[in-house]
Protein backbone atom coordinates (compact mmCIF):
# COMPACT_ATOMS: atom_id res chain seq x y z
CA UNK A 1 0.00 0.00 0.00
CA UNK A 2 1.39 3.44 -1.13
CA UNK A 3 -0.91 5.70 1.03
CA UNK A 4 0.89 5.70 4.55
CA UNK A 5 -1.17 4.77 7.60
CA UNK A 6 -2.34 6.47 10.26
CA UNK A 7 -3.62 5.02 13.17
CA UNK A 8 -5.39 6.33 16.55
CA UNK A 9 -2.46 6.34 18.27
CA UNK A 10 -0.81 9.06 15.70
CA UNK A 11 -3.33 11.50 16.74
CA UNK A 12 -3.12 13.82 19.78
CA UNK A 13 -5.86 16.37 20.55
CA UNK A 14 -5.69 19.76 19.00
CA UNK A 15 -4.19 18.20 16.02
CA UNK A 16 -5.19 19.80 12.88
CA UNK A 17 -5.60 20.21 9.18
CA UNK A 18 -7.35 21.46 6.12
CA UNK A 19 -8.11 21.32 2.40
CA UNK A 20 -9.32 24.61 0.60
CA UNK A 21 -10.74 25.71 -2.86
CA UNK A 22 -11.75 27.84 -4.78
CA UNK A 23 -15.70 27.19 -5.66
CA UNK A 24 -15.93 28.34 -9.13
CA UNK A 25 -19.07 27.81 -11.87
CA UNK A 26 -17.75 24.64 -13.39
CA UNK A 27 -18.04 23.13 -9.90
CA UNK A 28 -21.63 24.48 -9.60
CA UNK A 29 -22.54 22.74 -12.52
CA UNK A 30 -20.90 19.63 -12.24
CA UNK A 31 -22.35 19.32 -8.31
CA UNK A 32 -25.81 19.96 -9.96
CA UNK A 33 -25.53 16.90 -12.45
CA UNK A 34 -24.21 14.57 -9.74
CA UNK A 35 -26.35 15.22 -7.41
CA UNK A 36 -29.56 16.24 -8.94
CA UNK A 37 -29.28 19.77 -7.21
CA UNK A 38 -30.98 21.90 -9.89
CA UNK A 39 -32.40 24.44 -7.51
CA UNK A 40 -32.08 28.07 -9.54
CA UNK A 41 -30.15 29.54 -6.33
CA UNK A 42 -27.56 27.41 -8.09
CA UNK A 43 -27.78 27.80 -11.67
CA UNK A 44 -30.31 30.57 -12.25
CA UNK A 45 -28.39 33.82 -12.09
CA UNK A 46 -31.81 35.81 -12.76
CA UNK A 47 -33.75 33.63 -10.32
CA UNK A 48 -30.91 34.41 -7.66
CA UNK A 49 -31.07 38.16 -8.29
CA UNK A 50 -34.17 38.30 -6.76
CA UNK A 51 -33.41 36.20 -3.59
CA UNK A 52 -31.82 37.73 0.01
CA UNK A 53 -28.26 36.75 -1.50
CA UNK A 54 -28.45 38.29 -4.74
CA UNK A 55 -26.59 35.97 -7.22
CA UNK A 56 -25.96 32.53 -7.23
CA UNK A 57 -24.84 30.56 -3.84
CA UNK A 58 -22.77 27.26 -4.27
CA UNK A 59 -24.96 23.60 -3.02
CA UNK A 60 -23.76 23.97 0.85
CA UNK A 61 -23.12 20.17 0.58
CA UNK A 62 -20.27 21.05 -1.85
CA UNK A 63 -18.17 23.26 1.20
CA UNK A 64 -19.77 20.51 3.57
CA UNK A 65 -17.16 17.93 1.03
CA UNK A 66 -14.48 20.02 1.73
CA UNK A 67 -14.41 18.70 5.41
CA UNK A 68 -14.73 15.02 4.06
CA UNK A 69 -11.82 15.68 1.69
CA UNK A 70 -9.65 16.86 4.97
CA UNK A 71 -10.80 13.46 6.50
CA UNK A 72 -10.26 11.19 3.83
CA UNK A 73 -6.98 12.87 2.12
CA UNK A 74 -5.21 14.26 5.30
CA UNK A 75 -6.45 13.62 8.43
CA UNK A 76 -6.81 10.90 9.99
CA UNK A 77 -6.42 9.79 5.76
CA UNK A 78 -7.45 6.58 4.15
CA UNK A 79 -8.48 3.88 5.96
CA UNK A 80 -10.18 5.83 8.04
CA UNK A 81 -14.27 5.32 9.01
CA UNK A 82 -16.00 8.32 8.42
CA UNK A 83 -19.26 7.40 11.18
CA UNK A 84 -20.99 10.65 11.65
CA UNK A 85 -21.09 14.76 10.60
CA UNK A 86 -23.05 17.18 11.60
CA UNK A 87 -23.40 20.82 9.80
CA UNK A 88 -24.51 23.88 10.63
CA UNK A 89 -24.56 26.35 7.48
CA UNK A 90 -24.03 30.25 8.91
CA UNK A 91 -23.61 31.49 5.50
CA UNK A 92 -23.72 30.78 2.09
CA UNK A 93 -20.40 30.51 0.00
CA UNK A 94 -20.58 32.45 -3.51
CA UNK A 95 -18.91 31.78 -7.00
CA UNK A 96 -15.45 32.89 -6.32
CA UNK A 97 -15.18 32.62 -2.85
CA UNK A 98 -11.68 29.92 -1.38
CA UNK A 99 -13.37 27.60 1.34
CA UNK A 100 -11.09 26.48 3.36
CA UNK A 101 -12.39 23.44 5.52
CA UNK A 102 -10.39 22.78 8.67
CA UNK A 103 -10.94 19.46 10.72
CA UNK A 104 -9.15 19.73 14.42
CA UNK A 105 -8.76 16.75 16.72
CA UNK A 106 -11.03 17.57 20.12
CA UNK A 107 -11.78 14.31 21.79
CA UNK A 108 -10.39 10.57 21.96
CA UNK A 109 -12.07 7.37 22.38
CA UNK A 110 -9.12 4.66 23.03
CA UNK A 111 -11.75 2.05 23.75
CA UNK A 112 -13.52 1.94 20.26
CA UNK A 113 -11.08 3.72 18.29
CA UNK A 114 -13.04 7.25 17.16
CA UNK A 115 -12.03 10.60 17.11
CA UNK A 116 -14.34 13.36 17.26
CA UNK A 117 -13.10 16.40 15.51
CA UNK A 118 -14.34 20.41 14.93
CA UNK A 119 -15.19 20.91 11.75
CA UNK A 120 -15.36 24.56 10.39
CA UNK A 121 -15.42 26.16 6.72
CA UNK A 122 -14.31 29.82 6.37
CA UNK A 123 -14.31 32.23 3.29
CA UNK A 124 -11.90 35.29 4.31
CA UNK A 125 -11.63 33.97 7.67
CA UNK A 126 -15.71 33.82 7.87
CA UNK A 127 -17.47 30.91 9.09
CA UNK A 128 -19.72 29.49 6.76
CA UNK A 129 -19.76 25.87 7.90
CA UNK A 130 -19.72 24.69 11.44
CA UNK A 131 -20.28 21.42 12.60
CA UNK A 132 -18.57 18.21 14.43
CA UNK A 133 -17.30 15.03 12.95
CA UNK A 134 -16.55 10.94 14.20
CA UNK A 135 -14.18 9.44 13.01
CA UNK A 136 -12.81 5.69 13.17
CA UNK A 137 -9.10 5.04 13.31
CA UNK A 138 -7.56 1.53 13.50
CA UNK A 139 -5.31 0.85 16.62
CA UNK A 140 -1.85 0.16 15.50
CA UNK A 141 -0.91 -3.50 14.83
CA UNK A 142 1.12 -4.81 17.85
CA UNK A 143 4.18 -6.15 16.82
CA UNK A 144 5.59 -9.67 17.66
CA UNK B 1 -40.45 33.64 -10.37
CA UNK B 2 -41.38 30.50 -12.40
CA UNK B 3 -40.91 27.93 -9.59
CA UNK B 4 -43.96 27.44 -7.36
CA UNK B 5 -43.18 28.74 -3.88
CA UNK B 6 -43.62 26.33 -0.84
CA UNK B 7 -44.45 28.45 2.10
CA UNK B 8 -43.93 27.06 6.06
CA UNK B 9 -47.93 26.75 6.18
CA UNK B 10 -48.20 24.56 2.90
CA UNK B 11 -45.97 21.44 5.23
CA UNK B 12 -47.78 19.31 7.50
CA UNK B 13 -45.63 16.97 9.99
CA UNK B 14 -45.34 13.43 8.55
CA UNK B 15 -45.24 14.95 4.32
CA UNK B 16 -42.08 13.24 2.91
CA UNK B 17 -40.23 13.01 -0.47
CA UNK B 18 -37.70 11.58 -2.01
CA UNK B 19 -35.07 11.82 -4.41
CA UNK B 20 -33.72 8.61 -6.10
CA UNK B 21 -30.14 8.14 -8.11
CA UNK B 22 -27.84 5.36 -9.36
CA UNK B 23 -24.09 5.85 -8.41
CA UNK B 24 -22.02 5.64 -11.30
CA UNK B 25 -18.38 5.91 -11.44
CA UNK B 26 -18.91 8.88 -13.25
CA UNK B 27 -20.23 10.34 -10.23
CA UNK B 28 -17.38 9.13 -8.31
CA UNK B 29 -14.65 10.37 -10.83
CA UNK B 30 -16.58 14.01 -10.99
CA UNK B 31 -17.01 14.24 -7.41
CA UNK B 32 -13.47 13.90 -6.33
CA UNK B 33 -12.52 16.33 -9.00
CA UNK B 34 -14.80 18.60 -7.60
CA UNK B 35 -14.50 18.21 -4.09
CA UNK B 36 -10.40 17.13 -4.00
CA UNK B 37 -11.38 13.79 -1.94
CA UNK B 38 -9.01 11.61 -3.80
CA UNK B 39 -8.94 9.41 -0.83
CA UNK B 40 -7.56 5.78 -2.70
CA UNK B 41 -11.15 3.87 -1.35
CA UNK B 42 -13.20 6.01 -4.05
CA UNK B 43 -10.43 5.59 -6.44
CA UNK B 44 -8.10 2.78 -6.51
CA UNK B 45 -10.00 -0.35 -7.49
CA UNK B 46 -6.23 -2.16 -6.34
CA UNK B 47 -6.03 -0.30 -3.31
CA UNK B 48 -9.78 -0.41 -2.21
CA UNK B 49 -9.51 -4.33 -2.74
CA UNK B 50 -7.40 -4.41 0.47
CA UNK B 51 -9.85 -3.02 2.12
CA UNK B 52 -12.95 -4.38 4.04
CA UNK B 53 -15.12 -3.37 1.26
CA UNK B 54 -12.99 -5.36 -1.42
CA UNK B 55 -13.77 -2.65 -4.17
CA UNK B 56 -14.14 1.18 -4.45
CA UNK B 57 -16.92 2.81 -2.19
CA UNK B 58 -18.94 5.91 -3.46
CA UNK B 59 -18.17 9.22 -1.14
CA UNK B 60 -20.47 9.62 1.66
CA UNK B 61 -20.85 12.95 0.97
CA UNK B 62 -22.27 12.37 -2.74
CA UNK B 63 -25.35 10.27 -1.05
CA UNK B 64 -25.94 13.01 1.72
CA UNK B 65 -25.91 15.70 -0.86
CA UNK B 66 -29.09 13.34 -2.59
CA UNK B 67 -30.90 14.92 0.91
CA UNK B 68 -30.05 18.46 -0.18
CA UNK B 69 -31.78 18.03 -3.66
CA UNK B 70 -34.80 16.79 -2.13
CA UNK B 71 -34.53 19.97 -0.19
CA UNK B 72 -33.75 22.05 -2.59
CA UNK B 73 -36.03 20.66 -5.40
CA UNK B 74 -38.75 19.06 -4.15
CA UNK B 75 -39.67 19.55 -0.80
CA UNK B 76 -39.62 22.31 0.81
CA UNK B 77 -38.11 23.41 -2.58
CA UNK B 78 -36.11 26.91 -3.95
CA UNK B 79 -36.64 29.81 -1.20
CA UNK B 80 -36.22 27.49 1.83
CA UNK B 81 -33.09 28.33 3.68
CA UNK B 82 -30.83 24.79 4.65
CA UNK B 83 -29.99 25.61 8.54
CA UNK B 84 -28.68 22.52 9.79
CA UNK B 85 -28.18 18.49 8.39
CA UNK B 86 -27.20 15.93 11.25
CA UNK B 87 -25.48 12.14 9.20
CA UNK B 88 -24.43 9.30 10.40
CA UNK B 89 -23.47 6.93 7.88
CA UNK B 90 -24.23 3.25 8.10
CA UNK B 91 -23.23 1.52 5.09
CA UNK B 92 -21.08 2.15 1.90
CA UNK B 93 -22.56 2.88 -1.28
CA UNK B 94 -21.01 1.05 -4.30
CA UNK B 95 -21.07 1.97 -8.13
CA UNK B 96 -24.18 0.71 -9.34
CA UNK B 97 -26.59 1.08 -6.29
CA UNK B 98 -29.42 3.10 -6.94
CA UNK B 99 -29.83 5.54 -3.62
CA UNK B 100 -33.21 6.59 -2.36
CA UNK B 101 -33.04 9.71 -0.21
CA UNK B 102 -36.20 10.67 1.77
CA UNK B 103 -36.94 13.40 3.85
CA UNK B 104 -40.24 13.47 6.44
CA UNK B 105 -41.45 16.19 8.21
CA UNK B 106 -40.86 15.69 12.08
CA UNK B 107 -41.42 18.91 13.70
CA UNK B 108 -42.65 22.43 12.88
CA UNK B 109 -41.60 25.38 14.36
CA UNK B 110 -44.60 28.15 13.47
CA UNK B 111 -42.73 31.13 15.53
CA UNK B 112 -39.38 30.68 13.64
CA UNK B 113 -40.78 28.93 10.46
CA UNK B 114 -38.22 25.63 10.61
CA UNK B 115 -39.06 22.48 9.98
CA UNK B 116 -37.09 19.64 11.12
CA UNK B 117 -36.72 16.56 8.91
CA UNK B 118 -35.80 13.14 9.14
CA UNK B 119 -33.68 11.75 6.89
CA UNK B 120 -32.76 8.50 5.29
CA UNK B 121 -30.27 7.18 2.34
CA UNK B 122 -30.90 3.62 1.37
CA UNK B 123 -30.22 1.18 -0.82
CA UNK B 124 -32.62 -1.27 -1.80
CA UNK B 125 -34.13 -0.74 1.56
CA UNK B 126 -31.20 -0.90 3.92
CA UNK B 127 -30.20 2.61 5.37
CA UNK B 128 -27.04 4.01 4.65
CA UNK B 129 -27.42 7.14 5.80
CA UNK B 130 -29.66 8.46 8.40
CA UNK B 131 -29.69 11.94 10.23
CA UNK B 132 -32.10 15.05 10.73
CA UNK B 133 -32.10 18.04 9.14
CA UNK B 134 -33.58 21.49 9.86
CA UNK B 135 -35.00 23.63 7.09
CA UNK B 136 -36.47 27.67 7.05
CA UNK B 137 -39.43 28.45 4.78
CA UNK B 138 -40.51 31.52 4.66
CA UNK B 139 -44.16 32.21 6.08
CA UNK B 140 -47.30 32.63 3.38
CA UNK B 141 -47.39 36.64 2.78
CA UNK B 142 -50.72 37.76 4.28
CA UNK B 143 -52.77 39.38 1.53
CA UNK B 144 -54.06 42.27 1.61
CA UNK C 1 -42.19 5.31 -8.32
CA UNK C 2 -41.53 8.12 -6.05
CA UNK C 3 -42.46 10.60 -8.71
CA UNK C 4 -45.65 11.88 -9.12
CA UNK C 5 -47.39 10.62 -12.46
CA UNK C 6 -48.75 13.21 -14.63
CA UNK C 7 -51.74 11.69 -17.12
CA UNK C 8 -53.20 12.93 -19.98
CA UNK C 9 -56.47 13.98 -18.27
CA UNK C 10 -54.50 16.06 -15.99
CA UNK C 11 -52.82 18.54 -18.95
CA UNK C 12 -55.44 21.46 -20.02
CA UNK C 13 -55.03 23.96 -22.84
CA UNK C 14 -53.24 26.73 -22.22
CA UNK C 15 -51.08 24.73 -19.11
CA UNK C 16 -47.68 26.58 -19.03
CA UNK C 17 -44.36 25.46 -17.53
CA UNK C 18 -40.49 26.88 -17.32
CA UNK C 19 -37.05 26.09 -16.73
CA UNK C 20 -34.11 28.43 -16.61
CA UNK C 21 -30.74 27.87 -16.23
CA UNK C 22 -27.50 30.58 -16.79
CA UNK C 23 -25.16 29.54 -19.37
CA UNK C 24 -21.78 29.60 -18.24
CA UNK C 25 -18.08 28.96 -19.62
CA UNK C 26 -18.76 25.74 -17.68
CA UNK C 27 -21.48 24.46 -19.43
CA UNK C 28 -20.16 25.38 -23.08
CA UNK C 29 -16.50 23.24 -21.81
CA UNK C 30 -18.43 20.03 -20.80
CA UNK C 31 -20.71 20.46 -23.31
CA UNK C 32 -18.58 20.29 -26.08
CA UNK C 33 -17.07 17.33 -24.49
CA UNK C 34 -20.14 14.87 -24.73
CA UNK C 35 -21.17 16.33 -27.65
CA UNK C 36 -17.89 16.43 -29.51
CA UNK C 37 -18.90 19.70 -31.35
CA UNK C 38 -15.81 22.03 -30.80
CA UNK C 39 -16.80 24.42 -33.68
CA UNK C 40 -14.01 27.59 -32.40
CA UNK C 41 -17.19 29.55 -32.39
CA UNK C 42 -17.77 28.25 -29.22
CA UNK C 43 -14.65 27.47 -27.75
CA UNK C 44 -11.91 29.77 -29.37
CA UNK C 45 -12.49 33.54 -28.42
CA UNK C 46 -9.78 34.90 -30.81
CA UNK C 47 -11.87 32.84 -33.71
CA UNK C 48 -14.73 34.14 -32.14
CA UNK C 49 -13.80 37.98 -32.06
CA UNK C 50 -13.69 37.62 -36.26
CA UNK C 51 -17.60 36.21 -36.41
CA UNK C 52 -20.74 38.29 -36.38
CA UNK C 53 -21.32 38.13 -32.44
CA UNK C 54 -17.68 39.26 -31.73
CA UNK C 55 -17.50 36.62 -28.61
CA UNK C 56 -17.97 32.72 -28.36
CA UNK C 57 -21.67 31.66 -28.09
CA UNK C 58 -22.89 28.82 -26.59
CA UNK C 59 -24.30 25.88 -28.75
CA UNK C 60 -27.51 26.11 -29.91
CA UNK C 61 -28.55 22.86 -28.74
CA UNK C 62 -27.69 23.36 -24.65
CA UNK C 63 -30.79 26.03 -24.78
CA UNK C 64 -32.47 23.35 -26.63
CA UNK C 65 -31.74 20.65 -23.99
CA UNK C 66 -33.85 23.19 -21.76
CA UNK C 67 -37.07 22.21 -23.16
CA UNK C 68 -36.56 18.67 -22.65
CA UNK C 69 -35.75 19.31 -19.08
CA UNK C 70 -39.20 21.29 -18.47
CA UNK C 71 -40.52 18.22 -20.41
CA UNK C 72 -38.87 15.43 -18.39
CA UNK C 73 -38.84 17.21 -15.21
CA UNK C 74 -41.92 19.71 -15.09
CA UNK C 75 -44.86 19.68 -17.42
CA UNK C 76 -45.57 16.39 -18.39
CA UNK C 77 -42.45 15.04 -16.63
CA UNK C 78 -41.06 11.65 -15.98
CA UNK C 79 -43.14 9.33 -17.99
CA UNK C 80 -44.13 11.17 -21.12
CA UNK C 81 -42.41 9.83 -24.25
CA UNK C 82 -40.64 12.63 -26.24
CA UNK C 83 -41.93 12.77 -30.28
CA UNK C 84 -41.16 15.33 -31.96
CA UNK C 85 -39.25 19.27 -31.61
CA UNK C 86 -38.94 21.82 -34.04
CA UNK C 87 -36.39 24.61 -33.41
CA UNK C 88 -35.99 27.41 -35.28
CA UNK C 89 -32.55 28.81 -34.00
CA UNK C 90 -33.37 33.03 -33.91
CA UNK C 91 -30.44 34.49 -31.58
CA UNK C 92 -27.56 33.20 -30.26
CA UNK C 93 -26.95 33.07 -26.13
CA UNK C 94 -23.92 34.14 -25.22
CA UNK C 95 -22.05 33.20 -21.44
CA UNK C 96 -23.46 34.85 -18.59
CA UNK C 97 -27.25 34.81 -20.35
CA UNK C 98 -29.93 33.45 -18.07
CA UNK C 99 -32.02 31.33 -20.80
CA UNK C 100 -35.58 30.64 -19.65
CA UNK C 101 -37.68 27.65 -21.73
CA UNK C 102 -41.07 27.51 -21.61
CA UNK C 103 -43.91 24.99 -22.92
CA UNK C 104 -47.51 25.44 -23.36
CA UNK C 105 -49.71 23.10 -24.31
CA UNK C 106 -51.43 23.91 -27.46
CA UNK C 107 -53.26 20.88 -28.89
CA UNK C 108 -54.88 18.13 -26.82
CA UNK C 109 -55.13 14.35 -29.22
CA UNK C 110 -57.15 12.14 -26.91
CA UNK C 111 -57.24 9.21 -28.99
CA UNK C 112 -53.57 9.42 -29.33
CA UNK C 113 -52.85 10.79 -26.27
CA UNK C 114 -50.09 13.31 -27.72
CA UNK C 115 -49.82 16.89 -26.54
CA UNK C 116 -48.49 19.77 -28.82
CA UNK C 117 -46.29 22.15 -27.16
CA UNK C 118 -45.45 25.59 -28.67
CA UNK C 119 -42.09 26.07 -27.30
CA UNK C 120 -39.23 29.12 -26.83
CA UNK C 121 -36.14 29.90 -25.19
CA UNK C 122 -36.19 33.39 -24.14
CA UNK C 123 -32.28 35.69 -22.79
CA UNK C 124 -34.31 38.92 -20.87
CA UNK C 125 -37.40 38.67 -23.00
CA UNK C 126 -35.97 37.84 -25.88
CA UNK C 127 -36.69 35.00 -28.25
CA UNK C 128 -33.48 33.05 -29.14
CA UNK C 129 -34.99 29.79 -30.15
CA UNK C 130 -38.89 28.51 -31.04
CA UNK C 131 -40.48 25.88 -31.72
CA UNK C 132 -43.35 22.77 -31.50
CA UNK C 133 -43.12 19.64 -29.35
CA UNK C 134 -45.27 16.82 -29.46
CA UNK C 135 -45.11 14.41 -26.43
CA UNK C 136 -47.33 11.26 -25.54
CA UNK C 137 -48.36 10.87 -21.74
CA UNK C 138 -50.83 7.96 -20.29
CA UNK C 139 -54.16 8.26 -20.00
CA UNK C 140 -54.80 7.73 -16.08
CA UNK C 141 -55.80 4.35 -15.35
CA UNK C 142 -59.10 3.36 -14.79
CA UNK C 143 -60.05 2.50 -11.36
CA UNK C 144 -61.96 -1.34 -10.72
CA UNK D 1 -8.33 32.08 -39.08
CA UNK D 2 -7.01 28.17 -39.39
CA UNK D 3 -10.34 26.68 -39.74
CA UNK D 4 -10.39 26.02 -43.25
CA UNK D 5 -13.64 27.98 -44.31
CA UNK D 6 -16.60 26.22 -46.62
CA UNK D 7 -18.96 28.16 -48.65
CA UNK D 8 -22.22 27.85 -50.13
CA UNK D 9 -20.79 26.86 -53.52
CA UNK D 10 -18.64 24.12 -52.23
CA UNK D 11 -21.49 22.03 -50.96
CA UNK D 12 -23.44 19.54 -53.11
CA UNK D 13 -26.69 17.39 -53.45
CA UNK D 14 -26.02 14.26 -51.71
CA UNK D 15 -23.24 15.39 -49.81
CA UNK D 16 -23.20 14.04 -46.97
CA UNK D 17 -21.14 13.65 -43.45
CA UNK D 18 -20.80 11.96 -39.90
CA UNK D 19 -19.65 11.69 -36.40
CA UNK D 20 -20.33 8.88 -34.01
CA UNK D 21 -19.67 8.35 -30.60
CA UNK D 22 -20.51 5.78 -27.73
CA UNK D 23 -22.55 7.26 -25.17
CA UNK D 24 -21.50 6.43 -21.68
CA UNK D 25 -22.75 6.86 -18.17
CA UNK D 26 -20.70 9.72 -17.85
CA UNK D 27 -22.49 11.75 -20.73
CA UNK D 28 -25.25 11.03 -19.17
CA UNK D 29 -24.40 12.63 -15.58
CA UNK D 30 -22.67 15.35 -17.35
CA UNK D 31 -25.79 16.24 -19.72
CA UNK D 32 -28.08 16.27 -16.59
CA UNK D 33 -25.64 18.65 -14.98
CA UNK D 34 -25.79 21.48 -17.72
CA UNK D 35 -29.28 20.69 -18.96
CA UNK D 36 -30.92 20.47 -15.12
CA UNK D 37 -32.63 16.80 -16.78
CA UNK D 38 -32.66 14.85 -14.02
CA UNK D 39 -35.83 12.66 -15.43
CA UNK D 40 -35.27 9.60 -13.53
CA UNK D 41 -35.59 7.52 -16.81
CA UNK D 42 -31.69 9.24 -16.92
CA UNK D 43 -30.44 9.38 -13.56
CA UNK D 44 -32.11 6.04 -11.80
CA UNK D 45 -31.24 2.59 -12.64
CA UNK D 46 -34.38 1.52 -10.24
CA UNK D 47 -36.97 3.64 -11.26
CA UNK D 48 -36.10 2.62 -15.22
CA UNK D 49 -36.52 -0.77 -14.63
CA UNK D 50 -40.06 -0.16 -14.28
CA UNK D 51 -40.67 1.55 -17.72
CA UNK D 52 -40.98 0.17 -21.18
CA UNK D 53 -36.93 0.62 -21.82
CA UNK D 54 -36.20 -1.63 -18.90
CA UNK D 55 -32.83 0.82 -17.75
CA UNK D 56 -32.15 4.03 -18.11
CA UNK D 57 -32.17 5.52 -21.53
CA UNK D 58 -29.87 8.69 -22.41
CA UNK D 59 -31.40 11.82 -22.85
CA UNK D 60 -32.71 12.48 -26.66
CA UNK D 61 -31.22 15.50 -26.87
CA UNK D 62 -27.65 14.30 -26.68
CA UNK D 63 -27.93 12.35 -29.50
CA UNK D 64 -29.24 15.14 -31.35
CA UNK D 65 -26.43 17.38 -30.39
CA UNK D 66 -24.28 14.94 -32.25
CA UNK D 67 -26.12 16.37 -35.34
CA UNK D 68 -25.42 19.94 -34.15
CA UNK D 69 -21.42 18.51 -34.25
CA UNK D 70 -21.78 17.18 -37.64
CA UNK D 71 -22.48 20.59 -38.42
CA UNK D 72 -20.29 22.65 -36.75
CA UNK D 73 -17.05 20.54 -36.98
CA UNK D 74 -17.55 18.76 -40.76
CA UNK D 75 -20.45 19.40 -43.44
CA UNK D 76 -20.54 22.86 -43.57
CA UNK D 77 -18.12 23.42 -40.57
CA UNK D 78 -17.54 26.59 -38.68
CA UNK D 79 -18.92 29.67 -40.00
CA UNK D 80 -22.49 28.06 -41.10
CA UNK D 81 -25.23 29.65 -39.50
CA UNK D 82 -27.91 27.16 -37.81
CA UNK D 83 -31.46 27.92 -38.67
CA UNK D 84 -33.46 25.58 -37.93
CA UNK D 85 -33.63 21.51 -37.20
CA UNK D 86 -36.51 19.18 -36.90
CA UNK D 87 -36.10 15.75 -34.64
CA UNK D 88 -38.51 13.01 -34.61
CA UNK D 89 -38.00 10.48 -31.73
CA UNK D 90 -38.01 6.82 -32.92
CA UNK D 91 -36.05 5.20 -30.59
CA UNK D 92 -34.28 5.07 -27.15
CA UNK D 93 -30.73 5.55 -26.91
CA UNK D 94 -29.02 3.00 -24.30
CA UNK D 95 -25.93 3.52 -22.29
CA UNK D 96 -23.04 1.82 -24.80
CA UNK D 97 -24.63 2.55 -27.88
CA UNK D 98 -22.72 4.49 -30.23
CA UNK D 99 -24.48 6.73 -31.78
CA UNK D 100 -23.80 7.65 -35.85
CA UNK D 101 -25.50 11.04 -36.93
CA UNK D 102 -25.10 12.00 -40.63
CA UNK D 103 -26.00 15.06 -42.22
CA UNK D 104 -26.83 14.73 -46.29
CA UNK D 105 -27.79 17.68 -48.30
CA UNK D 106 -30.78 17.32 -49.76
CA UNK D 107 -31.88 21.33 -51.09
CA UNK D 108 -29.88 24.08 -52.46
CA UNK D 109 -30.86 27.72 -52.12
CA UNK D 110 -28.57 29.92 -54.14
CA UNK D 111 -30.49 32.82 -53.58
CA UNK D 112 -31.01 32.37 -49.89
CA UNK D 113 -27.66 30.56 -49.57
CA UNK D 114 -29.34 28.45 -47.35
CA UNK D 115 -29.25 24.36 -47.26
CA UNK D 116 -31.72 22.16 -46.11
CA UNK D 117 -30.03 18.49 -44.84
CA UNK D 118 -31.97 15.39 -44.26
CA UNK D 119 -30.57 14.06 -40.87
CA UNK D 120 -30.27 10.40 -39.11
CA UNK D 121 -29.28 9.18 -35.93
CA UNK D 122 -28.41 5.55 -36.00
CA UNK D 123 -27.59 2.66 -33.33
CA UNK D 124 -26.24 -0.54 -35.52
CA UNK D 125 -27.88 0.92 -38.69
CA UNK D 126 -31.41 1.50 -36.40
CA UNK D 127 -32.82 5.01 -36.81
CA UNK D 128 -33.12 6.55 -33.47
CA UNK D 129 -33.22 10.28 -34.67
CA UNK D 130 -34.50 11.70 -38.29
CA UNK D 131 -35.38 15.18 -38.80
CA UNK D 132 -34.49 17.96 -41.46
CA UNK D 133 -31.75 21.12 -40.60
CA UNK D 134 -31.43 24.16 -42.73
CA UNK D 135 -28.08 25.76 -42.08
CA UNK D 136 -26.86 28.99 -43.85
CA UNK D 137 -23.67 29.06 -45.72
CA UNK D 138 -21.84 32.00 -46.85
CA UNK D 139 -20.90 32.66 -50.52
CA UNK D 140 -17.43 32.71 -51.50
CA UNK D 141 -16.14 35.74 -51.65
CA UNK D 142 -16.06 37.43 -55.39
CA UNK D 143 -12.19 37.75 -56.68
CA UNK D 144 -11.04 40.76 -57.77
Amino acid sequence: MQVPQVYFEDIAIGQSASFAKTVTEADIVLFAGISGDTNPVHLDAAFAAGTPFKQRIAHGMLSAAFLSTVFGTRLPGPGAIYLSQTLRFKAPVLIGDTVTATVTAMELDPRRKRITFACTCTVAGKTVIEGEAVIMVAARPVEA
